[in-house]
């Protein structure tokens, strides 16, 4: 068992880039399995074996729970530190980040939690001084130099060892689990070169999460182990299985949210998803989350990311500003930019976010920030409010305030940052290095959403009188938390780019822990989603796939058009017919003459040319292998051999060469149509049964073939035609 | 539209117990919409048709989310005043509940929160004793009278009404929504008899819960709103997308778990889940729970049903006995018995309940109080605890203590509920009222693990020098939560009975709101499913669905029998050939005499019968009433008229009989498969395209017929031969 194999060690059975067949890979599975089963009634030893073939898809699960669980804790350790790098450095210990190293220190009280003196501004260990228009210069000159130096780091990596390295990967996986060959985008090297370049990417503090990339990560630590054993490593479409599962656990350690994890796998990743592999995955993301939280990465014991905790319900008439929030999500329009430079953007973030302390810290960070209620011990700007000196309130119950000095500039911090967020996020989604577009679209939203929240929880205060806040804000109560809708607008604008539902809000509540704000998370949810799809525009990775030009025949939308399977087969009127065998009547010579010839996957068999009555389909792989190898080992196989694809030989005169019997390697069921079939129901029998090809016939007669991307190349042809039909869907 | 129509309104297409054909509702659902499409360009009118065409789908959603969460507020409320009413009454209102009778009281301290003048006991009022022994006789027997008349009413208004309101629902719903037809079982009378006798049920104190006929409640529901809009009345298939949104409204509202009610009906309930049924079962899941929040019948504003809030984190030393949990739930077999009469069992679980305070109260505020964290101010038995009276402690932090005597006398009472909800549950499931099996299964389940978890904290207490508990136990520290462990508790019987993985975990920690506590569920709902599986038993429900011998083709199992279509299509050797139609050689008579002859759904139509080339299939209905019209309305067809399915009609000579054309009923595109097609392709394809039937042809030649009914009786067959096969999926 070689682990550093090629990823796709089964090489005989597809070409890169070509596409699987699902019901192909599942009968040889099914083969397989029989021949273990029927094997382990033989010996204790094969009875053993088969037991743990049988458990060895949990074994995988395991081995892949544990290494992405343990590759996202090294990653967000590494973040951390290497983001505060940035800004200074622990004197006391050089690994620590800032929030470690000023933990450690006993000399800290708690207003000062980030200031500590083993924690040195680079200005402060190179000039002495810590303030200052020089320091601040020097800082900002070496937080910029920082950053350039970690993404040309990351880019230079992903250029020369693994240009598959480069984005979240998660448009690609789609493609991938869909049933195509993309041979070395799960490799080792992508791996380990996205790993490493993830933590430069996301320290440069470019506009980019970490998220989707995580996926990608997982995803390749599952072909990793799935090449381990042959049940996985011999067949696409089981190692596919795998890979969902994966998928799963990538976003389970991303989040923190293993069901978020299953969700997403099912709704959003994921092609074909038995309840076998809904089981599989859901152990793989609690292992791979367990394993984090063990890891624990956050020092607070907690899977989740941003924990909060509000003390106040929500109100009926929120609602409203909550659907507003879904309006904006819905319309956002995030990373749909080509490719810049990495080190111009890189540059331009830099210098432009260090002023701005909204934009400097990690997008993290801010989000956990931007979700937090005002406590009475917050200092921070956003919780800048005036207070009532003769109020004496528990911890739990603080009635909304007027806004002090503070508020008002973080409200103007944020507006520039929210616009800077979207201008710089549109320009990083498509640089060539790992960037995920979840953490910078819930940046977006948030930032939007608590500015909203200040607004109402300020008008509500200063206007308690109106019609719509008398029912719930009376004077010196409690009644709007800013945080809340900083949640529901991150909730908002993730939805309206990658056009998640179910998954989303999961995530958002399995991430927040806020299990209270179901209600308002859907209404933006959904919104997002209704406001999106009325701009008629798919979510960020179908765009990604359909710029790419993947084969990728999407489950969402529907086929509506009233074309037949006659209209989209080959041989169209005025082609050369069909390349078709007879059973019985080619010769070795024709076939490879054909082989020559054509270009095509697999040729059908009939009885004759004129009856045309189909028997079956021999793939052109095994027909070259088959002939070349019986042309070297087969004694009298020459160049006008008959090659026979029927039951039984008929009896040759001894002067005829020796014939070449092939039916073994022809598949007797090939799936067929008739041309009257409607092509919705065979691009949903392409959909539902994964097939490659498919025949069509009139009353048994062979009248031409239709392939996977004849049914994509259709579909795409007719949706032009008819653009208004995705309406109605 | 008549809202009291036939529960299937469109008559003519499939019979009772029938199966639908999937591919066929689809096609005709896509017409159906590509002719509004077309007509929509017409004028202003037909646009705006197409438009509410459009969005019809979400207007029965929110239909069907507010009525399933009205009707499961009423229930609950209901409910909880029934159930009182077996023990008392409120004097200052009759239709107030205990707790709503003493709430509105002023007179009442928090202790003695049960206690208040208006309510009154029944001995009380008719003897003006509250306390001793013939008091206790006499509430004692009103209590088993009460009983048992809810029950007597229960099971009349069911044998009367609507004999399909008994039992849970859940697995005829199944078997409807994988495209059975059970005429009348989502009826309005099924709907109105249904929610009475539910109240009537779960009052009576029989161990059932309502959440499995709340999804069938839900389910008439949808089946109701649906045959007001005809894109959903006269469509099998679009009327079972709306049935599974439906499924989701129902979970959501039953148990306050509006993601967990979308999971289920996902992961339990549904056959065929298309993407666009998750996003409009959420939202249908969505109005429900807003709908049954704003009725509030709990009163305290939660969706959930049991919140609970521990102060302690687990530790993974815990996992041991969490995976014996799991073990222990995935071993009960619970509702696996038949028929009983309803009077005995109400009966005898009143006599038995009443003395017992833990099987006296309902069985949600049962498992309320088992899954409670004991708080400073809990004075119920299951908190006696031995206090320490020189500590002084924060509320939050109560570390572990000895246990009092209350303890021990609640552990031998639970110890007796436990047995007695076993027995009682194992003959309660299957009487003629509305049962579900999800509270009683949690009951045992939670009953359980409140006794494990205060075996571990005294254990802990009194070994904290043990290796095991050294590490997170120290002496006055809080580091077991016996509440935690009834809830895993219930949530492994719960997946034992009903093998549910990601929608039990989903449910459980919205139920719970114990979102720190996902992993100890996890690893209790997989341990379950495994200990579960390896006995080789499936969830109750198909077992259920077994023991009715409904029609379900389990998307769960694999087949992996090495058999071939040939071996399972009639005719088999010896039988008579296949009742065909040739295009052009039948007279009517024949054709007559076929249908008289057979009850086969359909015939194969072929070129002769000599060549038995396929060209098409004709159902029977269609080509019953094709003759029947032709007959009455077209003249000069008589009996020995010749029927053609060809597409053009020779030129017949002035003395042969007029014709009859029936090309417009053949289906041109019916499926095939060949002879060879392995029965696992057959399987795969039956279930994933919904198919009733599929032709098996060789080399062009039509060779017989599998039904879906065929496929069914093979796979049990095969079961049977080996049914070791299972342990290896």
């Amino acid at each position: 068992m070689d682990l550093f194999d090629e990823p796709f060690p089964d090489v005989s059975t597809y070409e890169d880039f070509h596409t699987i067949d699902w019901l192909r890979e599942k009968s040889r599975d099914t083969d397989r399995h029989r021949k273990i089963a029927s094997r382990s009634k033989e010996s204790f030893w094969e009875f053993t074996k088969s037991l743990l073939d049988a458990w060895s898809g949990w074994v995988v699960m395991l081995l892949i729970g544990l290494l992405s669980g343990t590759l996202a804790g090294v990653i967000d350790l590494a973040v951390d530190w290497m983001t505060d790098l940035k800004e200074g450095v622990c004197l006391s210990a050089l690994w620590y980040s800032h929030e470690q190293c000023c933990w450690t220190s006993n000399e800290t009280t708690f207003d000062d939690r980030d200031k500590c003196p083993q924690w040195q501004t680079w200005s402060e260990l190179m000039t002495g001084h810590a303030e200052g228009a020089g320091a601040y210069v020097l800082n900002y000159f070496l937080y910029v130099l920082w950053a350039l130096f970690f993404a040309f780091l990351a880019v230079s990596l992903v250029r020369v060892f693994a240009p598959y390295a480069c984005g979240s990967g998660i448009p690609e996986i789609k493609t991938i689990l869909s049933g195509f060959i993309i041979r070395g985008y799960l490799g080792k090297w992508t791996l380990l070169i996205k790993t490493v370049t993830l933590v430069l990417a996301v320290s440069s503090g470019l506009s980019l999460g970490k998220e989707g990339p995580l996926v990608h990560v997982a995803c390749c630590c599952g072909n990793l182990f799935s090449s381990l054993f042959s049940k996985y490593s011999k067949n696409e479409g089981k190692r596919r299985e795998v890979l969902s599962a994966a998928a799963a656990a990538g976003v389970s350690v991303a989040f923190g949210a293993p069901i978020g994890g299953v969700l997403f796998s099912l709704e959003e990743v994921s092609y074909y998803f038995p309840l076998k592999t809904l089981w599989r995955s859901f152990f793989a993301a609690l292992v791979a989350a367990f394993t984090l939280r063990s890891i624990n990465p956050f020092g607070n014991n907690r899977l989740v990311l941003f924990y909060v905790e509000y003390h106040t319900p929500w109100y009926m008439a929120e609602l409203v500003p909550f659907i507003l929030l879904g309006v904006f999500g819905g319309t956002t329009r995030l990373g749909r930019y080509p490719v810049l430079e990495v080190i111009a953007v890189t540059a331009i973030t830099a210098v432009v976010a260090f002023p701005n302390p909204y934009t400097r810290r990690s997008t993290s960070q801010l989000i956990s920030e931007l979700f937090n209620d005002c406590g009475p011990l917050d200092s921070s700007r956003l919780c800048d409010y005036v207070n009532d000196p003769n109020m004496t309130r528990p911890v739990d119950d603080i009635p909304d305030r007027p806004a002090g000095p503070g508020v008002y500039t973080a409200i103007w911090q944020l507006a520039l940052a929210l616009i800077f967020k979207i201008v710089v996020t549109i320009f990083t989604f498509g640089i060539k290095v790992p960037s995920g577009l979840f953490i910078p679209s819930m940046a977006v939203g948030a930032i939007a959403g608590r500015i909203m929240g200040i607004a109402v929880e300020q008008m509500a205060y200063h206007h308690h009188d109106w019609i719509i806040f008398k029912k719930w804000c009376r004077p010196g109560a409690d009644c709007v938390t800013p945080g809340l809708y900083a949640m529901v607008g991150a909730a908002a604008c993730l939805g309206g780019v990658t056009r998640m539902t179910v998954s989303l809000v999961v995530i958002m509540f399995e991430l927040t822990g806020g299990l209270e704000y179901i209600v308002p998370l859907m209404a933006a949810a959904v919104t997002s989603k209704w406001v999106g799809d009325a701009f008629g525009r798919e979510g960020i990775y179908e765009a990604h796939i359909q710029l790419n030009g993947y084969p990728f025949l999407d489950t969402k939308d529907e086929f509506t058009h009233r074309t037949l399977a006659a209209d989209v087969m080959h041989p169209r009127r005025g082609e050369p017919p069909l390349a078709v065998l007879t059973q019985d009547g080619t010769t070795v010579e024709d076939v490879e003459e054909l082989i020559k010839e054509t270009d095509y996957n697999g040729f059908p068999v009939v009885v004759s040319r004129k009856s045309e009555r189909l028997i079956g389909f021999v793939q052109r792989r095994d027909l070259t292998l088959a002939i070349k190898n019986a042309r070297q080992k087969q004694e009298g196989v020459v160049s006008n051999s008959v090659v026979y694809f029927t039951e039984e030989m008929p009896l040759l005169p001894p002067s005829c060469p020796q014939p070449l019997k092939l039916r073994c390697i022809l598949n007797l069921s090939p799936f067929t149509v008739t041309d009257h079939t409607p092509m919705e129901t065979v691009v949903d029998i392409f959909r539902k049964l994964g097939l490659r090809q498919c025949l069509v016939t009139r009353s048994g007669r062979l009248l031409g073939i239709i392939t996977k991307k004849d049914v994509l190349r259709h579909m795409a042809q007719m949706m032009n035609q008819d653009p208004d039909s995705i309406m109605f869907n």
